[in-house]
């Protein structure tokens, strides 16, 4: 019976090297302090900020596969289907994006209320009008202009910002209006972070990376920094920064903690 | 503003692609019968049974990709990966398992209750000891005897049955023994339907199919012919299709429906 087990050690072990690679954890960081701010149970949206990071890293196996971006490395690290194999990367990438509804589903510490409402918002902002959209237009590229970029970004990176926010903010219990301020804090903070990157991606790449460039650079890809400059593109970050700290002011609570998390994206 | 949605438009026209390929929507109608049977709320129960629909293509879809069992033909109509792309294909699929959960999370003909114990139900089915598990074990193949073989279907094809079951009963508010039953029901009739088809594989290829072999036989997996013989199969199918009849003795209301289900089941 015991050998009968193995397989599914194997896919348990490629799900931990791509789910504790190191990231910096930002979306389920941003899920905790959220409910923190708003006064609720920390504890219990450890398991839903988990699910978000699940979902995170599915779309970067998948997204980093050779028939998509074709990245061979991943956080300094060689990437899934290059330590296993593009089956077990697809695999494992389907089984943590399945995962992360049943942990929040199983989530006792949570009303059914709040599973159910946090499923639906993780479920939207992993669809069609999400992550999966912004996958399928990055594909397409072609000649894109700023307000292509921006849409493509607010749908591949700031819907799971804005689902992070948005399920410590269901945790709170928030109240409607409430919600409306954190979607918003939530998807400029991930057009913010997007921006962030494309300027990293050039600079890094220049100063430390030496031989290792990111495949956007290296596809060739549209970015912030080709279409506006860095100069420019530096200014298009420091605004969505800005208004990132200014929605935290129409929220309640103590906002040490998420203008301090503000700070420390760059690094 | 038109020109940004053809992107979603073509994942959309990717997912009914495969989707509305005719297959024979044995889990789906599988749901909404026991719920009719148990005296449930069958319109309810249309979404749910979808998202189960969902699940099982979203998995025809990756388990057909070239990196897993590389089928072009798929239900008389090429593969979702030779009419669109790999990327696509990765992509539409991870649309499907995702939708399947929001349809699911938003469907207010059930209660909050019915809504978690159903996504519980289905992500179970569709995880490690369900779908994927059951695919990872196809993958690594090699020497497999009978017991391997059942582990291995309980898994890949029963999971998904059980499911399907499973949700009709929560539709219909089953008890705790009856849906014990019903667990042990769509396990069974998965398993059946898997030998079944290993049997159709054979005597379908030899008889219809002329140069369309299925991708079982062409890649030389065991199956429930290759170990047992076609006699014993078939055999082995009308055991298990008489311990289905046998545990719907044990469950109320009319069994008509899912009777004759059951002898439909070989067309």
């Amino acid at each position: 019976m015991q050998q009968k087990h193995t397989p599914y050690r194997h896919l348990f072990e490629a799900a931990r090297y791509a789910l504790l690679s190191g990231g910096k954890r930002l979306r389920p960081v941003l899920t905790m302090f959220m409910t923190e701010m708003l006064g609720g149970d920390v504890e219990a949206t450890l398991v839903p900020a988990c699910a978000v990071e699940m979902i995170h890293t599915y779309s970067m196996i998948h997204d980093d596969l050779p028939c998509m971006d074709d990245d061979g490395v991943r956080r300094g690290k060689p990437t899934l289907h290059v330590v296993y194999d593009e089956a077990h990367a697809v695999l494992t990438g389907d089984f943590l994006l399945t995962l992360a509804f049943q942990v929040i589903s199983e989530e006792k510490n949570l009303t059914l209320e709040q599973r159910i409402q946090m499923i639906q918002v993780l479920s939207k902002a992993s669809a069609a009008h999400g992550l999966i959209g912004g996958q399928v237009v990055d594909l397409l590229d072609g000649s894109k202009n700023l307000e292509d970029l921006k849409h493509l970004h607010l749908n591949k990176t700031g819907a799971l910002f804005r689902a992070a926010a948005e399920i410590g903010a269901i945790a709170a219990d928030a109240t409607e209006q409430e919600r409306q301020h954190i979607h918003y804090f939530g998807e400029t903070l991930g057009l913010a972070y997007q921006v962030l990157n494309d300027i990293l991606d050039v600079s890094a790449s220049q100063e430390l990376r030496g031989t290792e460039v990111s495949s956007d650079v290296k596809n060739g890809k549209v970015t912030y920094v080709t279409l506006l400059g860095i100069e420019k593109a530096q200014k298009e970050f420091d605004q969505l920064m800005a208004s990132c700290l200014d929605i935290l002011t129409k929220l309640p609570g103590d906002h040490a903690l998420l203008e301090q998390y503000l700070q420390n994206i760059h690094s």
